[in-house]
């Protein structure tokens, strides 16, 4: 059941690369961050950077704590303090993504076993209240007050954003308003928040923090629209990464929902039976990339990534031209176009 | 299957009077705390009051904030920050509460449902972070970067300390060190910064905030022993109270650390039967108390919280003669002796 998704765009060729120039970008900060973010994580009790280790060590993309690096960069910003509060930020992700597979007792994360999976539900949380307060004692050690107000903001903002997701799971009448409502809450704030710091640490007027928030809130939500896109892509599969997860969980992400808005009776029928229901069948995934396919649904969720990207573009206009800001530019790309 | 736990002392008959007039002392600022409270918890998201409230409707004695209020007074200080600061420490405190009923899969609290029973462990984690991040977010309205450090720190401790539990749970061979280890970290520390940030409000000197620091940690640490020794007691029980949630989830309390270093070979394999291996049978909780009344444990463990209490007593002898001194003395004499 080999469905294409048409993620092919003139972008798509140089996404990657576009990853690698931001990496390079902050290489030299970025490896003051991991230094800070393996001492930091230690503690007397064993089990604590054992398993911070395990899901910090599976790595993904570090995008979270890059953006604030390049962020502070692109203000000019020369000092160190952004590389404390990019661990700051890396901290309450991994957090969120240990309550997160506790929540959806995930027994797999970017492949491989999730955390909860490996060292039990107990550990996880108590884990990642560990990193969370770790991260504000980092905050209170930078010491700037502006900083803690916006990174508990986001906590917060972050926390009812995943209720608000648990109360739409498994349920097909989902808006996409709604859906939005999750995907800013739960993903984009903390992306704003991680850009935002690096306007505030260069001291740079409230225009360019807002530029940055703006920037970063947009790139987001188009990111977490491609995760969710992600998740039913034929392409992931071959790359041997996990598809189906959002599927088997009842999680109503944009795909599903254009696609109920455009299906059929029937097709809302086996909508309700599998995300409702949970009443799955062998080849109902495929079943369901099938109409998905049919309505293009994958395809116009990219598209309205894309707006978010534009958004996200455009806020970067008032920052003058430099490397920064290029590979800021770049990541949008990246983000819309990407395959994992 | 009547036991009776030595708590007769000539101090047991006015313990509850003690909580009453340390609660009257600091009525006034307590109504603007729980005011303050069920307004920060309010939510776009509606699960969260509802699940928050459940957990501080349930109610408890509100003894942290309580500490946070007479130590400010204590001290002198006539502002309000003091009533925020207190809000945050049952923010924190809640927060824990709720993740803990994740950890331990309680289907009780204080003998009602608990909230992961009655809305799920996922809702739990998630409204636990909330509040947690909510506690920073009034905080940051305080804008004390020196009460933030107090209580970012007392936060990550307490992560520490019930990663550390678990690590000891179901494991006999717990020492008692390891135990005091888990209470000072899980329980005291936010005692401790309950009573600390009531002297730093105040802008008192470092000497007052460490004797306040050390009147909340022994006091902290005597409060978990009372609380490990009413899991065993039969007037507990005859309260209406649950009794036994330790013994069923294996946890290595002081009352049972006492027993096993004190009991037979054929009581060892009792302790090891039921903790150890949860191979819980009908009368195995009668059975572990009389093994307890036996050797003097509830009573020898009381002992050692009265130990406790002497330290915080003495701690507060700096300070002079005044109605929140006498209401703070005498809750230590509650704490030792209350029954519930």
């Amino acid at each position: 059941m080999a469905t294409v998704i048409p993620l092919e765009t003139p972008r798509r060729a140089n996404g990657d690369e576009a990853l690698e120039r931001l990496t390079a970008l902050v290489a030299e900060d970025m490896a003051a961050v991991n230094h800070l973010i393996l001492q930091r994580m230690e503690s007397q009790v064993p089990l604590i950077p054992q398993l911070a280790g395990h899901i910090i060590a599976a790595g993904g993309k570090r995008l979270r704590p890059i953006l604030t690096l390049a962020s502070a960069k692109l203000c000019g910003y020369r000092g160190t303090r952004q590389n404390k509060l990019a661990a700051c930020v890396e901290f309450i992700h991994t957090a969120t993504l240990l309550h997160d597979d506790v929540v959806d007792a995930s027994d797999l994360r970017r492949g491989n076993p999730s955390a909860n999976a490996l060292f039990g539900n107990q550990s996880s949380v108590l884990v990642g209240d560990f990193l969370f307060s770790r991260s504000f004692q980092l905050m209170v050690e930078d010491g700037s007050i502006d900083v803690l107000r916006i990174l508990s903001t986001a906590s917060a903002v972050i926390a009812e954003g995943e209720v608000l997701q648990l109360t739409t799971t498994n349920d097909s009448a989902t808006s996409e308003q709604a859906y939005l409502e999750v995907v800013r809450a739960k993903t984009a704030e903390l992306f704003a928040a991680a850009c935002r710091i690096g306007a505030v640490v260069a001291g740079r007027p409230a225009a360019e923090e807002e530029a940055l928030r703006t920037f970063g809130l947009n790139l987001g939500i188009a990111f977490q629209i491609v995760d969710d896109v992600l998740d039913y892509s034929a392409e992931q599969a071959r790359l041997g990464k996990t598809v189906g997860d959002d599927f088997r969980e009842g999680k109503i992400t944009l795909p599903v929902i254009l696609a109920i808005h455009r299906g059929t009776e029937a097709e809302r029928a086996f909508w309700r039976r599998t995300l409702e229901e949970q009443d799955l069948r062998e080849g109902d995934l495929a079943h369901a990339q099938d109409i998905m396919q049919r309505h293009n649904a994958l395809r116009d969720a990219i598209e309205r990534a894309r707006h978010y990207g534009a958004i996200a573009r455009d806020s970067l206009g008032l920052f003058p031209d430099s490397a920064a800001k290029r590979a800021l530019l770049d990541i949008i790309g990246f983000t819309v176009e990407r395959r994992f």
